[in-house]
């Protein structure tokens, strides 16, 4: 069995053909392009795949998409693409291959997937699964007892919504102190800025803290701890083994997973707390792809 | 099909017939007896309810236990009770009642799936619920997709070791700024003792706020407003329909969950929590014998 998964990401898709046992036979990606049409967007990524694999092949349609999105509507407003507001993404990807099962669940919510189905090995088969994408947001996916935890509305995995700081700076969303506001790549920069940093964004800064530029490692070290505080509260809440991190900061690399392992270490309290194990993603880009075709391949 | 239900408090034992459809058809109940075997309490109050129901037609016994507990060696360690420090309890009532399935689940996780299946009407098929007890400690149960979700070691929920404040002080878990350490009774009575308070405990904390006397109804508001962060931490991770508030402080009623419902509607940030709803057990304390209960009922 082969299945079309599906990348929406916020500046690039991609899509592939993915079998039954996660190889990936064809795969395309295109830079995001603001002014296009969503659907010739959709038609440009999934023509070059099926240019390979014919489309009467594929029994299935896995979408993963940067949020926000409603997945029982099928539609996806992905905050950095505002031509792409409510669009109806499951219904556009049924009307190119019709009368397969389409399945659309969020971004981290398939690298979760993906990480799980594929990148780690030693999980038990009833394990816990954290995954998160430390990019321009924040955002989270679970896989629960070996099958992933989407909510009655899609929404769970909301992690950059925790409460890293019950008197820190108001979040869009409403909240204040939410994780987002400290450890995104964006938050980090302001942060760095308002501190004497001069650089131009979140690469700039990793760069920096590699160098070992201190009001760079000491951005990263805070974003580490509040990730680590969200981290903690998802393992207490959910009896965690393993949490991945992904996503363009995290590819930063030690300079903010040295410092959030430690911080998870130095902060566990309860003992079954103290087997979590937090990991870089070990399939990088591939995770959201293999996660988008689990959607729909059988289990 | 009828199973016993045992319920495990920090100061009474309960055990029950439960009839398949929720129908409670003998029950008993003893308080703690700190000087007796376990084994001895155990027999007395299961054999209250054989006497009434006889062994032969039990076919399944569900536990719902004080913690600290370990779900998969079947013992527990209730905090109150140092006789029962790693008791076999699974064994000893496989032992009284051989041949049938046994399971063990916390007390607060008995509840929520107590609640799911008795106490909320209006739950949709699939939705998300957690249960919260309200107590000595402050303790947690998820049902998520219609399923109790205890995690891979049994231990999912653990609401009350949630960070309410990182600077704030030191909880016996080991970490700091827990939600249970401002929510809990024994915290809210120190709280306000160190503010001029000079009553006895929780409960007549709650008579003098419900009288008016300002540091005990600030005492509560402290703690609502800890249990907020926490109910809207776990709203955004697992996408929740519903929450449902017991346990002996709980009992205090509008001086607790009136603020709390207020603090939840003034920080759900993200659209999706905005549907959350938070109630008053409706089950009283059936709700942790119904939910032994449906460990053991098939669904």
């Amino acid at each position: 069995m082969t299945v079309l998964a599906v990348d929406i990401g916020g500046t690039k898709f991609a899509a592939a053909a993915v079998d039954a046992d996660g190889a990936i036979a064809a795969r395309a990606e295109i830079p995001l392009r603001h002014r296009a049409r969503p659907e010739e967007t959709l038609l440009e990524v999934v023509g070059r795949v099926t240019a390979r694999v014919p489309a009467a092949r594929l029994e299935g349609v896995g979408i993963g998409s940067a949020g926000p999105l409603d997945p029982v509507a099928g539609t996806v407003s992905p905050v950095n693409i505002p031509a792409w507001r409510g669009f109806p993404l499951v219904d556009a990807l049924g009307g190119l291959l019709p009368g397969r099962p389409v399945r659309l669940a969020g971004d981290a919510q398939c690298m979760a997937l993906g990480e799980w189905w594929k990148g780690l090995p030693e999980r038990g088969p009833s394990g816990a699964v954290l995954g998160m994408v430390v990019s321009t947001g924040v955002g989270g996916g679970f896989v629960l007892d070996g099958a992933p935890y989407l909510g009655p509305t899609g929404n769970a995995g909301h992690i950059g919504h925790i409460t890293a700081d019950p008197d820190g700076e108001p979040c869009p969303c409403g909240a204040a102190g939410c994780v987002e506001t400290v450890a995104s790549g964006p938050s980090m920069v302001r942060w760095a800025r308002a501190n004497g940093w001069t650089g131009r964004d979140a690469r700039a800064l990793a760069l920096d803290a590699h160098a070992g530029v201190a009001v760079a490692e000491l951005a990263f070290r805070r974003a580490a701890d509040a990730l680590a505080t969200a981290v903690l509260t998802a393992a207490a809440l959910l009896d965690l083994d393993h949490v991945v991190v992904g996503g363009g900061v995290a590819a930063a690399g030690p300079v903010l997973l040295d410092p959030l392992g430690q911080a998870v270490a130095r902060n566990a309290g309860l003992g079954f707390l103290r087997r979590l194990r937090v990991a870089a993603t070990s399939l990088g880009r591939d995770a959201g792809l293999l996660g988008a075709a689990a959607l729909v391949l059988p289990r």
